[in-house]
């Protein structure tokens, strides 16, 4: 990252290194900031950051290397795959520093600068998420705003924008509104940089909803197109009123897969739609429209397998959940760039998209709890993401399966611990 | 598009307008050059081109007046969705002229910029495209090129890059090492730009191979995970040495789908290996493992929509051509981005990847003959793609289906000419 403090740096970081667990692909920030804290302290006045005050540029030095030597380590032992160094490297000394280290390494180098010159939006930066920072756990909040811009004010003196033609780099002006890059190659940098390109600020919520209890849901059958019971059919009628509740004034476009259960359930609610593929349940193969009794009896060794490591798992001429999320990669940059969404899905599609936006890992992602008959709202945030259930009174099956406690394979290799089988694809 | 001659504009309105065309969305390339050798003949000399020789001006100005009006006339009358003008547009003058006829209709305009200080691939450029345009057809071709390089300073001197902070604008500099985006916003822009920013220009193959003949293709079924029949295992032994063959010392990848004939199809090949998920086969949903026949016989309402519309007709609980296209966006998208690339995949799937490079129209693309035991070579060209196809001498059976002569239910309304039913997505 490189930037003047308060430009959103910490944001971008926290977003990609979500996204690219998310896809799989093993992710670590390492803020130079908390280093600092754990080695000189928090709360230390603007002054400290002078860079004239040698004692001040010593520890933050100090800090900046602790911080890239323990991201080589990880690179080195740990098998990280992308590592996101999140400081100000505002200047040309220490991006050659970092090019340094990383280079004798092997380890390519993305750039990510963030420019902003929109006061209104630093100063709601600092604000809404630099007061709240351990820097000024006990500061006054006037103090602590006049304090913060004196301490930018002193990077703003030795700061340096990209220049160095051979560096690779993504410069994002003003939140994107115009944005450089420079000798991207590879497809992790153009996935990033084509997620960052993505990306917006304006606040806005996510609704989502699994189809109203469907014949097949009363009968324990998975997958199928089945229609909707006589309570999804309730369900149906009362999803208008509940959304515009807690909709208020606001556009939002309804998302549906081409299944007639989420179709039928989005019916009467008086919006734009759209039908994704991409949204359509998880593919059970030839375990389409069994039971979970019929599956264990007809394929006990595959049964097996799942609950081992469920996330990986992909049934017999059908889908993993890995699977699931790749399918989805282009729905959730897609839900990135709009503003309100209400979708209508199914339990495996709508535990991948939770996953994402609460940021859980593939081990935990097929256990989510996405009850029928509730709506969620998601609600992203600077940091993390707020959510609401609302849950509608119609009585419906409970087709939640926990993880069994006891596992009986425990030497079949494909059950590893979730970060190695992230690392692994 | 926005440039001095020999920068590439041509190539890159063409590459663009096959990929959202193939994507389904209607875009057609406004080539103001054509308007002006229809109006004013072709093979002018250079100082036609001279800003100081009015009547060169004037002729000019009239040929991209009538090429912006006709483009405006084809979004409002044919429903065109991305019309692309490909002339210079090198000044601000001409741009705002741009703006003002583009506004008035509600267009969004979103201005291609190429930039090359690359003299050598100015002067390819020149050698490989240029001279072989009418406007030289009948000069030698070293007075071609002088003329070439006195026209392109004519233009020079009236050049201004873009530099208008209103626009909406993506600059490719020396073929995308360094890329500049302004303002870009919506999901259409933003796709074309993930597409600019991936595309390369070094010479590169793409070969391609259904799987060896599979049971099921002996049995006559369609879909399935079967095993390779006997003559499908003697092309897969015959596979690398043809491969060795034409592709001299060059390196390869080779992609393969998650179904067992065509990762077995290419066991015996001696370069690293990648699955894709997205390159498994059509999913013929409650079709999978019948013959043509049984299905005919099973669901023949399904079988005559299908013959009607193929590309549309989606699989109860499976696939149309139209899914398989969305969800292969990414495997063109990395084709784009990578060198020589072997793809062992399945019939739906390569018309699906043939028909992109080859440009062929929806209607067309589910009837494109890909027989068994056949490799095929793309090789991009700076216009098109040349064709080889290696035959082996083993044979297969044909599951080729051509299109029915006769078409039973024409009133059904999904049965429309392709341009239409690329609009209506």
């Amino acid at each position: 990252m490189v930037g003047l403090p308060a430009r959103g740096k910490t944001y971008i970081a926290q977003r990609v290194c979500r996204y690219l667990n998310w896809l799989g692909i093993f992710t670590k920030v390492f803020n130079v900031g908390n280093y600092r804290r754990k080695n000189a302290g928090a709360e230390q006045p603007h002054d400290f950051f002078d860079p004239d005050n040698p004692q001040g540029a010593i520890a933050r030095q100090a800090a900046a290397v602790e911080a890239l030597v323990d991201m080589i380590r990880w690179f080195r032992n740990d098998n990280g795959v992308v590592g996101i160094y999140d400081a100000t490297n505002s200047n040309k000394e220490r991006r050659a520093l970092i090019m340094e280290h990383c280079s004798r390494e092997n380890v390519h180098v993305l750039f990510i600068e963030s420019i902003c010159d929109d006061e209104d939006l630093i100063l709601s930066n600092i604000t809404q998420v630099k007061l709240k920072s351990p820097d000024y756990a006990h500061a006054d909040p006037e103090n602590a705003v006049a304090d913060f811009k004196a301490r930018i004010s002193h990077y703003q003196k030795a700061y340096e924008t990209i220049t160095e033609p051979s560096l690779t780099f993504i410069k994002l002006i003003n939140v994107g509104s115009q944005v450089i890059i420079n000798k991207i190659q590879g497809y992790l940098q153009s996935r990033v940089v084509y997620f960052l390109m993505n990306l917006h600020i304006q606040p806005r919520s996510i609704f989502f909803s699994r189809h109203g209890e469907s014949m097949f849901n009363v009968q324990g059958k998975i997958g199928g197109d089945s229609e909707l019971s006589p309570r999804g059919l309730q369900y149906r009628s009362a999803l208008p009123g509940l959304i515009d509740n807690h909709l208020g004034d606001e556009k939002i476009t309804v998302w549906t897969s081409t299944l007639r259960r989420t179709i039928s359930t989005a019916e009467l609610l008086p919006y734009p739609k759209l039908q994704w593929k991409a949204l359509d349940e998880l593919d059970a193969g030839v375990c389409d429209g069994m039971t979970y009794e019929e599956i264990e009896e007809e394929f006990p060794e595959d049964f097996a397998n799942r609950d081992e490591d469920k996330f990986n798992y992909r049934y017999r001429g059908g889908e993993s959940y890995r699977d699931v999320v790749h399918r989805l990669e282009p729905v959730i940059m897609e839900l990135e760039r709009q503003h309100n969404i209400l979708i209508v899905g199914h339990q495996a599609i709508l535990r991948c998209i939770y996953a994402y936006f609460l940021n859980h890992s593939h081990a935990e992602l097929p256990y989510i709890q996405i009850p029928l008959h509730t709506v969620f709202k998601l609600t992203p945030r600077a940091y993390g993401c707020d959510i609401e259930k609302y849950k509608l009174d119609i009585e419906a099956v409970d087709t939640y399966r926990p993880k069994p406690k006891s596992i009986k394979h425990s030497t079949n290799s494909s059950a590893k611990p979730s970060a190695m089988s992230e690392i692994s694809k």
